[in-house]
């Protein structure tokens, strides 16, 4: 509704929408009145309901991730670069993030850092503060006891990266602790899969100047996510980086079901946003990781993340999935020749939007040749 | 693992089922170690695995919600019971929760719990702080602007419920916030959907005296979900009451898919704590929301969650599923008749346990009568 | 588009919708020309669109299920009866249709058929030619083998139907194999799960005078199994009963995901036709059938089917799901029951349409008072 | 059970697990009698079970596949071709199939299959008989009125793609129609999603010489699809190709969830069939068709399916994800440069079972570096 429509306007407006049975909800901010129209809205006589009193526009909701959403025109896509250090995601070069699920001590974390450096990854993560789906797993971090043991356990990640040249992400859990991890000097924070939706910390990172990995929801659709992202990135904050790592669905043999649709439609058509493609938690298994990643590059993720160790045996969390030193080396071998090819054939890349014009324009003759009519 | 098992028994069993095509991760607890074992365990030779050196148990996950679990004999369930204020939830009656998806005004909740009240309900709900999908949406709740607002908005409604009788359940997202909720007298906190997997905010209700509802997470399976609410209660917490309000399926017409078959589950082998249906949102359709409710109640439901509100046309967040006046008038009514028809039929559910011993004695018999052999 | 609408006022139309950046298809039918339009059409300008020349309506796809839609006015729905032998479906009387997942012997279906009646149901079930999901089950039914086999195979079970005075419901998987069923004395066909989307079984039923029980596919939504119940129903067959038998979800604990709030959608929204519910299936465990028949009862199933056998542990296929004599017994008692307390309360359900114009008139007062404006 | 095990020793088997808690199924075949066990697993004790007299063999579920799945040893898998026409799918090179969604003239087709040759395609596809979500859309295909029709139509692929030398792959929807289909020439035989679990259908195609292609149920898991596909298979055929095009998710912005973690699985764990992957339906929007099918081959498939049209915008079904020929072009390039690719970085993928042994011997030395112990 406009900004200076009177209520008898809106009423009507409602009334009119009651009439033609719609439900509607109003949403009252400061500046204007919105009516949400809920139901079937193709039915919808929308030049008829613009034509009312007091009307504005009328909003479909998937316009309502703007800062997300992708920028430029048509054909001309204008993509962001998100930096984590002095690492670009989302720009000419694979980023590539590697690291143990967990950090468990100095020495494994150090090891893990070298591990990453030497098979060629660009930044280490590592967790301080672990998700665990039971509380009697045993494990849930270094940091889980204590801020002082959480800001012990930052200090080691943050040291092992320093040492080896490698910007360090780690996952935040709690909004509480977001000026610690700031000031340990973590690179990049992460929201985790369970907290894809936890409004308060997805409120809290809005004013934060490091960069945000903001994990998918694994029940949340391609644009319903897009609105979560959109919460942090509202007030203006423009460095969050998409994290696709597997939806739920009725598959049993792997974790999750790694959404590769999900990050295609993020590149070629929602967002300018840089996407990280996650197969470790996307399929849950060792020795899917490799393919998969290979699969996201090809769909559109520009950050790979993935899960390594010094000995995947003895991790204490997600062991299962972690590569082994000589699979991670293959992986960012492969990742990095998957991606210079994607960037070629990227080149040649048609959308329907450049070709559609002349195909119109031939229908009557196709038409004809081929029906007769 | 024994409490006292050498490294070496350990590595003889992980070994063992590396051998057999296990992969296996290792939990170290301050007690004892727990070896994971991945894959298709249905091939675990488990009187082998049992039988080697150091080999305490084996545990199947499923055992690991032990104290939301249900106690007692088979055939023989105790239930536990969880009192909001003075309701009791699980016991003899039905407790019936319904107010206004968030509190608006002092007038709006006046009158809400007022409606509640004349309708026959049992506690009164609304939100202070509110989740929204978009951050644009306008409205975040009375008290999402600060923490003197939130304590406001708090204040709000426990006044409403005192001014008729009613308990109070408000949804809370901030782990900072308990003491503020506990100090100004509401009488149970509530766990919305997106934060079923908080693990920040569900460690810290571990200590609150307040009763919990905890909402099922819309991609948690059954299982999955107690595990999530074994957290609340792992270190002793009781009374925490299960909540079904619809999954994400492939369903496009209803907003969730209410899982009955879970709330069976919960009820009948799973779970002795009291458990919610929530049709508001588990339908998402205001007129879905009286016949879903009463479905939830027939498939073991002991405790009600609907919205209402004194007029549903202005709602600012939800209105299109809370119930007008007359359809709470209606729904408390049926709801409580059909809760007091599946108690007098409860008395004659037959588990399998009670009859199959019987039944496997005839099989030969019966055998020979149907396939003559 | 209108009947004469020619060729040039068609592609005007489509280059319009291409402009705003809808993609669309052309449906030719032998009358009219329809153009389907995809992707985001809350966007759509409809009044623009529809004055264009040629154009006749604009149809949302959820009107596409006209003969399965619900009929009546608003408030005033009429509901279609189906007779399976003498029962009726969907009037006042509930419909009990229960018996073995297959027919696997004749003392077996005579005891069965016995089992039935004297348990209080209503009709006969079982599977002459039976679905399994692996080849090694070693039964298919003991029609699988032959069409002289699944002669004798439906001769047996129309004898104990008859016998027992039950009219017999049996699953056909073969189009082919119609008049064999209509010609031995079957009272309806069954269309299973895996079937819901057999176009050309489904095709075939059209000409059967036999009612049907069409199952849902357990990845449909609620509209799109309207549209493939539509299939049989478009050329003017009438006696056809929907069925929910669970939904594919995360689920891993029950064996589908049992959808109740599609049931109340096809009774209080979009359906007259008759609705099973089979928690046999939509559970996958013995001892959860009960509440969840009752659960599907009270969302708004007037026919009930379930699987029962003399002795459902020497079933040769889905005894685990099999009830005993005694829960069945149970069951149709307390079925009855509730589909009873259900009519009684039906009378006082109030749908919103019949309250939301005193709610209108209150909203200026109404806000007044909650907030002074 | 053994062969020869008498009843009481089957009886004392089912006892014990009775005894243990589980649910039991009999199946009987004609050489031996497996006893189903279902519920939790992970607590049978195996080995006390395979003791007991009579027991020949506990069978786990996933090894019920076993002419789909994957032959050889451990990291050496044999990978099994299979030829439509003189194309070898799942060899050296990739194969590329396209084509319209259906034959619509002789014209549409003669110059589709052009399109398909001149685009550096290997085979055709095209459906004389359409499966239609809706009875009202008003075309099922050229062949859907009549076996002549049907004939007429098939006739008219088969011409086209003799034209260009290009071997025809139709879909198939009936299985009296097997003779037709194979007299006319038709090289490959499809089965579409609707009918991945069309029991007479899969049956019927045991004994056809031609290749099937079987598209995966939307709902079907990864194991579960393969015991569909093992139905075709059971009785000694061995062309068959597995096909993966999108399975059901909460996901509403792409038509279907394509599951490439499922592709990775069936290539690199599960099968030695050849995969398709299917990206028009896998995303069901045309932009997404390049990315989804580049990720598909990354992730494992050998075949490509794609729907492409002379002009997509007067199909007469699906054109909305129909490829322009421009898009066809880029993307056969595409697709076989990141064919070699893969094929060039396969030989350094490294499965878990040929590393794990090192890293196992190397525990305790690195538990001792990282945890002291």
């Amino acid at each position: 509704m406009r900004r200076d429509a009177p209520a008898a306007e809106i009423k009507t407006v409602e009334q009119k929408l009651h009439d033609l049975g719609f439900k509607t909800g109003r949403l009252e901010g400061t500046e204007i009145t919105l009516i949400g129209v809920y139901g079937d809205i193709t039915t919808l006589p929308k030049g008829e309901i613009e034509e009312l009193p007091g009307v504005e526009q009328l909003i479909p909701i998937s316009r309502a991730y703007k800062r997300v959403a992708q920028k430029g025109v048509p054909g001309k896509p204008i993509f962001q670069t998100v930096k984590i250090g002095q690492v670009v995601c989302g720009g000419d070069e694979l980023a590539f993030i590697a690291g143990p699920c967990s950090v468990e001590s100095e020495a494994q974390i150090m090891e893990a850092a070298q591990l990453v450096k030497e098979g060629g990854g660009d930044a280490l993560r590592g967790g301080v503060v672990k998700y665990r789906s039971s509380p009697y797993s045993g494990w849930e971090g270094l940091g889980a006891s204590s801020a002082e043991a959480l800001k012990k356990g930052l200090q080691l990640i943050v040291k092992a990266g320093k040492a080896f040249g490698l910007p360090t992400v780690v996952e935040i859990l709690d909004q509480a602790d977001v000026p610690l991890y700031e000031d340990t000097g973590v690179d990049c924070l992460q929201i985790g899969e369970p907290n894809s939706k936890n409004q308060a910390l997805l409120n809290r990172l809005r004013d934060t100047p490091l960069p945000v990995i903001h994990k998918r929801g694994n029940s949340l659709d391609t644009e319903a996510y897009l609105l979560w992202v959109e919460r942090i990135m509202s007030a203006g904050k423009e460095n969050v980086i998409l994290c696709e790592r597997g939806v739920a669905a009725g598959n049993r043999y792997t974790r999750n079901t790694l959404d590769v649709g999900s990050i295609a439609a993020f590149r070629y058509q929602l967002s300018g946003q840089p996407i990280a493609v996650d197969a470790s938690h996307g399929t849950g298994i060792r020795d899917l990781v490799h393919p998969g990643t290979l699969s996201g590059i090809m769909a559109g993720a520009s950050v790979v993340l993935v899960e390594a160790h010094p000995n995947p045996l003895i991790a204490k969390s997600d062991g299962h999935q972690g590569l082994f030193r000589e699979q991670l080396v293959a992986l960012v071998k492969a990742a990095r020749a998957a991606w210079t090819l994607r960037r070629e054939l990227d080149r040649e890349y048609l959308p329907t939007s450049v070709l559609e014009k002349a195909y119109f324009e031939r229908m009557p003759a196709d038409r004809k040749r081929f029906f007769g009519k």
